[in-house]
Order: structure tokens, then sequence, then C-alpha cells
């Protein structure tokens, strides 16, 4: 399987290349950065060095290459992402990790966990193959929404939340934002610090409404000093029991290796470098309230692990029918 | 003015000394500690040499000593402090840091700003000064609690939030949790890491709810990898403006130069060593929820930064009448 | 192959169960804690459960159970691994993590690379497998040992260096120093601090001194306000040019696809969450010094992935023939 | 006395006005800054709002204004500074943050404590107080350098320690790169990473040369993940004892109060927020070398403490005769 990168240079980038490592069956062929051009992987990242990726030479974007190869992974910013994958739907097979095409009704939103692959749970969703092998593309969820639908969509399916309320206190590590220059995301600004960066209107918010087919659900980012991870604080209000969700959700993740409904607090430290979503389910008596929290690696469960699963599934369930 | 600490060697006691270095009329005479007992301040913190407090011991809890000070801030842990400081309410003056007598009717709430020493606001509080010169004790508010209650008590007061909604979503440095011997408070168990380590019944919440008079108040904390800082993301609903919470807490802040209402998003790294609080408000249109953003340094605003301006409002006003 | 673990909570025996997951042909039969005795692996690290190794208990120390493994990781501390080992040498394979063996002559020294398994090279050391069969005991070096070691074996070996002038001045994320509970651990009292912890005498430093054979080589270790990571900067002397010196080293290591001589300053970054070795070296004409950058993941290179890879000549070099 | 500051949008000119609100008898009339050109410093951190320089407005460089000062604070960067400050030497009194003026034989090297202000020792340089007047320029020192110069001119002086053999090797936060938008200082690049990022040749090591009036001085500088502080690693031979190296430091310091010699290791904990520098002197026998702990906060002692240390001596001591 002949594969390429666009955008390969940023943290999303470079995570995809470091997975793809250990994928045998998959030949990186192609990857583009304007940061990095004409440079080797293994000159930008001495943890190349020795791999077979080593001498990969970032190029620009082409045409040719592109058609050349049998799977893009597309890490280009949000806008630029359209722009340039428009015309390639429907002729190769695309997995675009921006928000562009997340919302558009041609693509596969690609949440692997909630489609019923794995288990064959009556509230997953099924794949459109007819539409995948029309248009091609699969759109990676963004990484605040892995988070926050993982939990929501099995309980929302099974009408156990009142939709009217329900608020996301997201935190972020700093890769989320990317690897742009940008005055505050130098170390000295971000070290020490934390704060909410968008306390209203974050187009992560439309994109979870959009999935989960809510109205009212207040998702507020935060950025935390480090490097990676995310975790979201959820409050929602129910009638059902605690014991009641908690049983919901691990039924429909009950195939689902990475997807995992534990009893403890999840902490960063457990997700990060993985590919797993850990979620805690809690009910708060006194206030009448339940409580999500919802972990996951932002660059790898939250980009790049989900982008190659969907490339897994691409292979191995969809194509083969 | 002969003062002393009780538990002078956590981080709380360290900050005091550090900030009763500057008052000129401040004499440390007596400090107590089990860990550090019999060392000089010069000897755990080379900070202290070349200071007027270099040579003062760190020494046992003693009835005589205690006695013999104008006032005694107390650093001891919770449950502890009661126990020691019981038999010494009315005999001399004290501050607790603890939570051990936030609760308690004898003693005065140390909230600095919302009585009306600075500002003569209508909503704002008056001391007890009869209870005061009674019991003599001033507790002095939790970390979390401060930090809630600054943008919350104004707008309650004044009937512009809806009761029976508020969450709170709290994130805070780890100093917030003492200088304990915990394997979760291991540098390697808390940086890179993040986690919500009580999602129900932290004891601030009762705390909150006492002083706000409220009895829904959802209050989650979250432990940050960083030394020092709060922030609480405040969620709530309103039938006022915007405009009118807004000018209302700038009115109610008005001559309280430490409490600032900012039209940018609070951070960290503006209130860390300082004795601010930070807090910016916004409504949500789209999900008709308001939020505010308040932000202070525990262990200064939130701990001994207050004990401070407790022991000036002390001196400088309640006992001159 | 029947794989136990002594000591395995610590920094260094998770890492370990981390890594082998991986190898198929290892099953992990026996892990010991005082800490965590009678839970199980997933209890302990939400990661580990869906694995195979989920439900393994850890036990106490146990005479019978260590003798049905093949082979024994331990990862007890300096001092304790002596006395608990002592008995089994010979009976058993151990690969011991503590400094105990590492000057014994009994055990052969595991630093991987200076040995002749991947590269025939003329000064690499020949494996004493009689003395293995014999008393059947690798120490795995010390993780500062294998960030100098590596750089200087060869060009001590080669006579390229000044003998009497050679200093050592290490930096190690705070891992490397384990998961006990001291005050100088905790997370206030690393983060945004650095210090040199001993400025003389650290036991690394002999270790270091008997794997060169060398009189004069002066050690310093700080501790570095991250998780992982060791970079050593290391000043020495030599009439050889610059060219000679990396020519050696990149000869002596050419087949080692870990050790990597790189013409980038070594950044932790790189390394941490590999098993590599990054060595890059300079010469500073002006004041007639070269300079060797050295660095590795403590956890890793300089500990567990280390001792992985003795495991893995164990089985697929030394006890073949 | 009417100030200026040039360049003040970094993180020295943010320190310098910090420090400059506690000087009662400074007013603060004038500030430059490209990037927030228009803007008032309450602007740009609330933590200003309340404060007396609250409605200050960043300016363009403007000779007029410059003139009107008493005394010009320059933090602009390396070769502006000059560009920008060589047609006022002599007109107005200049404390220059930069490099260009260091080795320059018009200016006053600005390191105030080897100067016979606080301490009449012989080894003691003296004020050239008609070159002041003359040229009325202080070059305030490098941060690095005040960490070595420190410690090493005294014994330099006495003839204490062996001249062709002295190496420093440091290690600063990364606030000493300054605010510039460079890749290699985003959050995600420095944060859990350590490196060498200069390992011959850095500028700072001739400034050292040249001060101490050395030839042989190895300066290798490292890049660490938190905001503040610098700490030096110094090794050297003497023929003296530990006791004459640490009495001579001892006496040459005794009356500055913010240079200690301190018998534990500096931590930068405990340097970081003060003007002090912390020095440590041990001699390893084993190795027959000594070795020097030096601390300082790089933005305090190392930048802006230091310079308003320039200006207290500018107006309480040189200018008053």
């Amino acid at each position: 399987m002949k594969v390429g990168i666009l955008g390969a240079s940023g943290y999303t980038g470079e995570e995809l290349i470091n997975l793809l490592l250990n994928k045998k069956d998959v030949e990186l062929v192609y990857i583009t950065s304007r940061r990095y051009k004409g440079k080797t992987l293994g000159e930008i990242n001495p943890r190349f060095k020795n791999t077979r990726f080593e001498n990969l030479k970032f190029e620009e974007v082409n045409e040719e290459k592109i058609l050349n190869c049998d799977l893009i992974f597309s890490c280009l910013p949000h806008g630029e992402a359209k722009n340039i994958l428009e015309k390639y739907l429907g002729k190769i097979f695309i997995i675009d990790l921006s928000q562009d095409y997340r919302k558009d009704e041609r693509a596969i939103y690609g949440l692997t966990n909630i489609y019923d692959v794995y288990t064959k749970h009556p509230l997953k969703r099924k794949y459109d193959v007819e539409k995948l092998k029309k248009y091609k593309i699969i759109a990676n969820p963004g990484c605040y929404p892995t988070s926050i639908i993982l939990p929501l969509y099995p309980l929302l399916k099974a009408n156990l939340i009142e939709k009217d309320f329900i608020i996301c206190d997201s935190k972020s590590g700093t890769s989320g934002a990317g690897k742009s220059l940008k005055e505050n995301l130098l170390f000295c600004e971000v070290n020490e610090n934390f704060y909410c960066y968008k306390p209203k209107g974050h187009r992560h918010e439309s994109e979870i409404k959009y999935v989960l087919n809510v109205k009212n659900l207040k998702f507020t980012p935060h950025l935390l000093p480090i490097n990676r991870g995310i975790l979201s604080t959820i409050y929602f209000r129910s009638e059902a029991t605690l014991k009641d969700l908690i049983d919901l959700l691990k039924d429909f993740y009950r195939n689902d290796e990475n997807v995992k409904i534990i009893d403890t607090y999840p902490q960063l430290k457990f997700v990060n470098y993985t590919n797993e979503a850990h979620i805690y389910v809690d009910y708060d008596e006194e206030n009448k309230l339940f409580i999500v929290l919802s972990a996951i690696d932002n660059l790898i469960k939250g980009a790049s692990g989900q982008a190659v699963e969907n490339m897994e599934i691409l292979k191995n369930y969809l194509l083969k029918g």
C-alpha cells in the first residue's frame, strides 16, 4: 500500500510517520512540507535515522505524486486542506485530519469506535460503504470532539441524557495548537501558565453538536502547560442510574480494546503515547449531576492514531466488503 | 507587633514568612515545625540569609510562646489546627489558614474583599467587630473558594444569578496540595499529567455553599502540573445582561485594587506571585450560558497574601475602631 | 520463555513491563512489589487493561516462584538486590538493574553495544560465555554510565583520548531518582528548579572508571525538571583530529542501529521513548578541547530497554552459541 | 528621576518595569516597543492595572523623548542597541542590557558586586567616575557571565586558580533566549527537552574572558525547560585549599547582601524571583578538581535586577561623588 502525507512536518505529521514505521505493509512514498522542503526525515529527526524512512525527502504538493499513492493522509491546516483535496475526491483514498470535511456529507466521519466494526452493537453506526467508494474520503475527528463524543454518543443514542444541558470543560496539551510561530505558543508564555483561550464559539463545539445531533452543548477549551493529552470534564443530567450509564458504555465498547470504561479517575499519564481513551462516570447525589471524565492523547487517539485506525479499517474491512 | 507562625515549614508558611519580611512593623518572633525543628530559617532557605529573619529557629508548639505573641498565623493542617487553637480563642489574635474555623460562627470569614473596608458598597458585608473582639479569630478562606466566591458573591447578593445551577470547574497548581510525602505528589506523577482528583464531595464545595448560601453548586478540582495558580471556570444562568453583571462587579470592587474585572482572558502567569484576583465574564448567546473565568495565586491571594491582608485590616481598621 | 520481575512497581519496572508486552515469545509470569502487593497490573495502570498482562498480580519475593522462571529481571534497590539475588547465582538467568553486580567479576557488564554482537569490530569486547553459563548474571549498566561509556569506550580503547583529563557534566530527568517518597522529589521541589545534587563522589563515577579503566574522570550529576532523559556533556583533550574521533565512533557502532553518531546537537526529545543513544562530537579550537554530547532515555536505553536488549542477546546469541 | 526604557516589551523589559514600580523616586515616562506600539501597559498585562504605570503607552524610538529622560535603560537586541544608542553617549545616562558595550572601553562594565561600593576590599575594582561622567554609559553584564564572573573574579584576582584550565558548563531557563518567534522556542520544542545549543563559540565566552582577562576558559550553554534561572557548574584546578577559596569569597562579598557563599548546593528555586547569587565551592579530592556551583535568576540578577542596582549606584554613589 503506497501512502503519502501532505503537511507532514507538524506534530500530527511526525506522529503519523512514527506510527506508520511499525506498519510493515505500508510503504511511505511521499511527504510534503513547505518548511522542510528538500530535507530528509533523517536530517529533520535523528530518530528516523537507520530506519526505512530515513531518506524520504520532504517535497512540494504535486498532483502526479498524489495520484501515485493509494492513500493520502492530509495534515494540512484547516481551509488549506479543502482547497487542495477537493479535486482528488473519488480518485484516491484520503484521510483528512483537518476540520474541513467533518461536517461534509460526502465524507465518512472517522470516529472509528462509534461504528460497528469491532462490536455489532445495535446503537452503533454502520459505515456507508457506498458513499466511501464514491467519495473515498474519511474526515478524521477533532481531538477535543473525540474525547467528548466517545462517552456521549452511546448515552445520547440510548436517550439516557437530558439533551438541553451538557457542559464540556476541556483541557488540552499544547501540541493541539500545532507548530505555528505565535507568541502565545512560546515556551515562557505557556509554561507555568494556564488559561481558557476561547470561552465561547470554538469550532469544535459545532463539530460535536453536528455529530451528536444536539443543540445545547457548551464546550470550553483550556491550554495545559504540557505537550500532550486532553481531559474533558463533562456535566449532564439524567434520569437513569449511574449503573445504567456505565453498563451501557461498557457494552457499547465491549470489544473496542482502546476505549476503556474505568473505575479510577482518568489521568493523562496513562493515555499519553497510546491510542486509548479512558472514560470514568460518576454521579454527584448532592448536586443531582452526572460527571464524566474522558482522557485521550490528542496526537494519537485524537489525531494520528485514529487516522491509522481509519486506514486499517479501510484496508481490512471496508475495502474487502 | 509580635507575630508567630504555627506550622511554618509548608508552602503557605514559607510564602507567609516571605511576605512578612517586607512588613517593617512586624516582628516575627516564633515559628514552629516538626520537620525542621532546631534549624534556622537561613539554614532551610538561603534566601533568608542576610535578612532579619535569618537566625529565627523552628520550634515546637508551646503555650507560653504562643501567648507571648500579639498575633498567631496558623498554617497547621486541617483538624490539627482546631485541636491546638481552640484553647487560645479570645486570648490572642489568630488568623487560621486551615478549614477548621471557616464554618464556625465564632470566627470572621476572612475574605477581605467582600467586606466594606476598601469600598462602602451596599452589598458588602460589615465586619462583626464585637465578635472579633470576643473570639479574636479570623478564618482565612480556602484557595479554591477565594477564586469562586469573589465573582459569585456580589452577583448572588444582587440576585442576578439563577441559584439552582452553578458549575465551578477549577484547576489548581500543585502547591495547593501541600508539602506532604505522598506518591501522587512526586514530580514524575504530576509532571506532564493532568486529572480531576475528586469529582464530587470536595470539602471546599461545602465551604463555598456556606458562604454563598446556595444549595446547588457543583465544584470540581483538577491538579495542574505547575507550582502555583488557580483558574476557576464557572458556568451559570442569569436573566441579566452581560453588561449588568460586569458593571455590578466593577462597582463592587471599585476600590479593591487587587480584584480586577478584566476584559481579556485571565492567565495564571499574570496573577502568580501577586495578591491579585483577575475576573472575566462572558455570555455565550448560543448556549444561553454565562461563563466566568477567575484566576488567583493559590499561595498568595488564596492563602498567605490574604492572611497578610487580614492582618493589615486587623491592625489598621478593626482594632482602631 | 517464562520471565519474572522483582521490584516491578517502580519506574523501571513499569517501563520493562511495557516493553515486554510487545515481545510475543515472553510470558510474564511473576512480578513482585511490596507497595502494590495483591493488586493486578490492570488495577494499577489502566494502560494494562485489555492486555495479556492485565490480571497479573503483584506478589511477594518467593524462592519457588523465582526458580520457576527462566529469567528474572531485578529492579530491586541497590543493596537489597544483592541480598536477595546472591543465592540464585548460577541457578537461573538474572538481569539485575541495580548497581550491585556492576563491579562484580562474576557478572557480565551488560552494555550491549560495546560487545561484538552486532558489529565484529576489533576494539569490541567479546562476551565471556563461559562465565555467563556459570554465574548466569548480567549486570545492567547505570543510566548515567550508559550515556558516558558509549562515546568514551571506543575512544579510550583506541588510545585517542588523554586519560588524565575527562570531565562529564551530566543532567538527568527525575525518574532516574526512582519513585521513593522523599521531600526533594515532590513536584513543587523539582519543577522550575535545577541543581547539582552530588558535586563529588557519586557512585556512578566509580562504575564508569571501573568499566573504562581510567583513574581521573570527574562525573557530576544534575537534576532536570523533566520526567526522562539524560544528557552528558563531556570534555577531554586529544591529539587526534575531530574526523578521526568521529570516524572511529561511526565505525565502532556501524551496525548498532540504536547508537547514532549524529551531526546535530542531541536533544532529549529525540531519544526519549526510544532505545537510542545520540552522540555528537565537536572540537573547540579556541580552547583546544573536545566536547561530546551524549543523550539517552534513562528509563529505556539507560535501564529497561537495555535490559530487554540483554534478554534478546541472551536468547538469540549467547545461549545458542 | 525621569526614566525611559527602550525595547520594553521583552522579558527583561517587563521585569524591569515590575522592579521600577517599587522605586518611588523613579518616574517612568517613556517606553518603546514595535510590537505593542500604541498599547498601554495595563492593556498588555493586567498586573499593571491599578498601578501608577497603568496608562503608560508603548511608543516608537524618538530622539526628543530619549533626551527628555535622565536615564535610559536599553533592552534593545544586540546590534540594534549600538546603532541607536551611539549618538546619545555622553548626553544622557544609559544602562544598556545588550552585549554591545560590554567590551567597549568607554563603558563601565556594570557587574556591581566586583566594585568597591558595598565592600572596600583590596581586590575590588574602583569605578572610573571620570569615564562615566564623560560617556555616561554602563554596560549591564550578560546573564551567563554574571553567574560565572561572580565566583571567578575574586579567585583569579588573588591568583588562586590555574588560569589555563577553567570549564564552565552552564544551564539557563528559556527566558534567556528572549521573546522572539523561533520554532525552537515553541513550548513543545522546549518542554520535556534539554540540550546544549552552542557547544563552542558562544558570544558570552569572549565577554567572560575579556572581563576575567584569561585566555583559556570553556563556556558551554544549555537550554533548561523552565522559565528562569541559570546554574553554572565550574571546574578548575588550584593549589590553594578549599578553605582558602571560601574564605576569600566570603571576605570579598562580605557586605554584598545579595551575593551569598553558601554551604548547601545552590538551587534555582532559591534564587528565582530574587536579585541574589548563590555560590557553593567544593573540592573533589579524588579527581584533584575544584567545583563551583553558581546560581542566579537570569532575568533579575542576570539582567533587570542588576540594571536597577546600577541605577541605584549611579544615583546614590557615583553622581554624588
